[in-house]
């Protein structure tokens, strides 16, 4: 009976996809916020990579929304136009022309950009910012020192998000936000992708970094967290430094009903599809504990 | 930089992940009848790895209609009651008595094992006959010697099909029918599937059987066929035997709108999702040229 | 005045039409669970007025969802194929030979059969069991003696018979169910019956038998019981036997929320439709009380 | 097995509503169009036997529409508050004056009696005009002599109609018209009755009557015509005086595409029942031929 | 830049439909149910104002419902036809012969009348009373002198006015209800669209009448009124007279869910659109408080 | 009766909002296309009164779709970042880094800008531009020089724009397209907006700009225009200049399928409303003729 013995590549392609369906089963019609962006947007490979990944997700029935971040880009672009910038405890003041660069960066920009990567792969995608359709009411953070218009979002509005994903399409988030009285701010990205995840009763919550994940202090991933375990390693100096607001979102996402947040390695091709759809997972898995 | 180098059998999992996407998009709601069933069901682990593979299809939006056939174990149980066919040119009547026993065996037996595969791996699987919900009227086969109770689909009324692959369902369809006088008749399940697949304006029709596809005079695959290269083939004495009805079913199928029509082996390992997910394909297919 | 005289046969029809109208104003849109089958099944004229009791309440707006029983014919089945059963306390023990015969004859016979009468009176039947869309999961009977594989509906999961019976169709269910690990199990009918009135929310439940219904020690028939009164006569010795499970399933049903349960003579022709739709009633009605 | 022998008055009972099984199947979601009124208008007891067929027809899924006349009781309000009518061939001018007593009649007073005698019965009847929700769009009858404000169906406008039946509910409909400049105008109710058929797509119009259907020369009822038929009854003088016009109703409505239309004794109890649901029928019923 | 000036009164013209904005978005779907009638109904041109505003009420999304009276119309009817009425402390006994001529006066005349206005500005009304759909059960007023048949809305069915509001038609009420008895009733005007107000959740009330409003003692309009206020107003002699009742049915409106309670000059041109639509207001506004 | 004589300016008020009436009815559930910006884009005022109409259409049951320019403000950006452009013939041409300015100050600031207004007047506005949801497909315009990445909509998939009117959203678009290589095109905004109406069936297109609208040679407004006659206009020179692509791009529009397109001056406050609401109208329609 060897003339149907299969051809182990082939078998281990379809064995690849039915690993795949107690995912499938599980995560249907769940809705997924994936943080992308800033650093972890790389080359044109990376960036197809990135976009195969979030319309696999739709076509199997997930609805992504997409956060996406521009530090560096808005970065370069204040530099190109010759705009300096007020540093305060080595955070940029956003002034009222650098909130101008930065939502035209944001939005008539990276926003389109990301866009424009769905669409290539067949995608619908609809890039907003946190103004369009009243869906993030933001206020200014308030800090010891005046950062100028950062804001953190207030109140989310997830009917535009909804009609969207509803009709097929995929959202793709500027992280900026719009004040009761009309002044626009700029939100950090990650909290903006964490406001979004609870407002929109998400199951997962993905921050796409430029780092494989939490590491131990021997360099070794920590593929499961919990927030008592932060806590402790917080208190021991494991993790320090960018890492405590990026867990910290984490952890306002899962105690706001989110399942699950991960921190994922943009870097690594298909990252996401790893973590979501195989047993070998990938990152920083935070969950309620 | 290559602390986030990708594992490779990782990545190699992400992208067969990725090579099914075009696929996913292309067959969106799509109807997928299978027959499958008589020689081509084996053992517990074929009968999983086809559930699986029926299952996923129904996760990924597709619409699977599992149509099913027994022979071999009709056979068997005809022999353990000690009943006695009477054959004619090599084929077997079917008279009241046989029919009897047909029916248990495919509707009271084969049906609802084959449910149960499917619901083992999570799928909402229903069993039912051409008996049920009006699905199909048969007429008696006409032939040049009596074979009984031996009906063909006069007419197939999809509407309970409809309703259960809406309600996300999968209908598992034992090939019996009623005629208009209430006579039971015994159906040929290549047929019941073809019949079913033109009627439910299926994109595809399956049938699993034990051979590896139409096979050249040099025993290699033919992989792509056409309802004139078949009548070539015919002509020429490649194609002969059981594989002529079962290539007629496919001709049938494909003239009446279905979009192509695949003789897969059955015996190997998700043959299916390798046909439909990957560029590698398997078997035989035929398309209206 | 005599020229329009109403001839007395068409105005008796035409009252018994318009008798039937109160109960057709208050049973709209309710679900009748009837148990038929086992003893109560009957010639073919039995069959066809019991199919249009069935066709008529659907007709009307009611849904009918019909359990049926078959131990005379699977008794019937195992002697034909020579297959010996073993008795503890005069219950047949169902081994795995035993139960592969009751799934043919309820699911591969009966429940077609039944399907089919029903078709012959113009209605939409679907025969299924308790296998199919994950309707009832059974787990085994615990009893002094092991049975075999003897079940009793854990959980009814109503979706499948909801989705037919929206979709203008008749649920005919095989008392046949499945246990968490894939176990076949052979459920009484009644208490099959029983359990999905309960589950789907029914209005009624019926009990189609071979005996008028309870009678009382001077043979009359007592037509309206309660929980209550059903312990008095048990505790006096009119209710014995068989009696006793099948009040017991009436007492759980109407403690499960059914309006109420009705043991009726299924050999009287269209005794269904005499309990349902005129004042004179039949059988015995159990009430919460 | 005597025990069991049905009591024969019961038996006769089921078979009656078993016998209306076929015209259940045949009518269901079907609008059936009543005139209703006039001479036909007879005392409690026949306004409650009419009230319970309609309602009956709404239970089992027949949309009903009731139109009403009103003529007797027009001229008795008319002769009540002294208004002399001027006649012409016979026939009664509707001026100013008396229109507005004919719409009192019929809008105020007998449509709201017909209303309350449905709601009697449990159905929930809705008493309209032509005037309302732009329901009929009157002209002027032409005619040799001019005899005011009598008008017939321009236009009509179902949405009303539909809406209502929709909804579970019973219009009972006025004949009173409005032209394009907002003029008042009366309508002949089996006019009205049979533009409402047309426009509406009914399977059945129902004129009811005080005679018994329409007699042949020996007094015998002829029970099925045709507009031939008609035809030839008119030239010989079969039909003449009042039957002229309901006849011609009946052609128009059934050429119109109405499936047919019956001309009924009213004055019978139930004799809309008797005609629907049994084989024994009553009255001229009218086909296309 | 004087070439684009514009034209003072084109943009007075544009300023009102601006200040309308906030009003339209505050109102949109809302209900708004309008007393109409009896001395508020004025001429022709009046007739078509009142028209229009419903009409434009309808056209930008508020379902107005309308109930009218008919105290005048009812009092010249009885008194052309000769009928006689009883008085007791100066109000009218509403005998059996009463009610007949007030039911055809306000059903088949004013009711009709007013869909009639409705209509010609493209409006589709539909004319009903309480007895239609089982809008409103009545039953008998209790008063120290029997006034007859004059009752008071004990419930009300919105099913009728949710279907025409719902299917884009504007409902018209005459103030007639049924007896759970089958008895009609009378009811006043007021009352009648206050219980309707109250049971369709409305958020105005509107009883357009002949008076300005509610005036302090020097004549001066009060517009704003509450419960307590109005209290303290009847107290020291403000209110009397036939001004008590339509208070206490808007006391009644507003503490039965009843957003604001108008009570509004039905002679000034437009005053609905006025009080709606404008910062000017008209009339006396009772709220809760 | 002077007591009610109406307050002569609220009476006038109210006679504008009756006057909307018939264009309400007319325009219930239309789409109107709105081009705007650019040079018409005036400061706060004018952007408010703009944002006003627009949000009050919506609120009326209209369905706006605003597509907007930004020729200025790219200049002004261009210039600020020291891109010097190249022209031929007058023209700028569009080289990659002019279209990357181009695109954030299209996407990123003035569609965000005109999002805001609107929503500050209490409309939930969605800022787009052509590359979300697949909206629009541009080619590169063909012209004698090489103008760069000017494009032109090749097509136009309404999807996402009816998804946002039926949500209750009002489209912002910007005038950016993408080729089916990915390329992003800057599209001329009266082109774009014409597109968009022909695609969505719009009944009006109305381009807002700074001139009153056409002019004859006595610099008389032109109120209604049809393309024959816009013909002889452009041979008789007065038509001339910019008017030109202006007034083909109405042609376009109507022959494409819009009832009726309209070059209004923009700087006028309200000139929409005045030109939809009221029976004097503003600026230049023109009509197929």
């Amino acid at each position: 009976m060897t003339d149907y013995a299969p051809d182990p590549a082939l078998l281990a392609r379809a064995e690849t996809l039915v690993e795949a369906l107690p995912y499938l089963q599980r995560y249907a019609g769940a809705t997924f916020v994936v943080k992308y962006g800033g650093h972890a947007m790389g080359d044109a490979d990376a960036a197809e990579d990135f976009a195969e990944d979030v319309v696999l997700l739709k076509a199997v029935g997930i609805n992504p929304i997409v956060v996406h971040g521009g530090g560096p880009q808005i970065g370069a672009a204040l530099k190109a136009q010759g705009i300096e910038s007020r540093f305060v405890d080595g955070l940029r003041v956003t002034d009222a022309a650098t909130m101008k660069v930065a939502e035209m960066v944001l939005s008539g920009q990276i926003n389109k950009e990301i866009v424009s990567w769905i669409a290539a792969e067949g995608g619908r995608a609809v890039g907003i910012s946190g103004k369009d359709g009243h869906l993030v009411t933001a206020t200014k953070v308030r800090s010891e020192h005046d950062l100028g218009f950062v804001g953190e979002p207030d109140d989310v509005d997830t009917r535009l998000l909804d009609t969207l994903s509803t009709a097929g399409m995929i959202p793709v988030v500027a992280p900026v936000g719009v004040g009761a009285d009309g002044q626009t701010y700029n939100i950090n990205a990650d909290t903006m992708a964490g406001a979004i995840a609870i407002a929109t009763g998400a199951e997962r919550l993905f921050l796409l970094t430029d780092v494989p994940g939490v590491l131990d202090k021997d360099k070794r991933l920590l593929s499961d967290l919990t927030p008592p375990k932060i806590a402790d390693l917080k208190r021991d100096g494991t993790i320090y430094g960018g890492m405590i607001p990026k867990l910290q979102t984490c952890i306002d996402a899962v105690q706001g009903g989110v399942d699950a947040a991960v921190i994922l390695d943009g870097r690594v091709p298909h990252a996401m599809l790893i973590e979501i759809f195989t047993k070998a997972g990938a990152g920083t898995l935070v969950r309620r504990g």
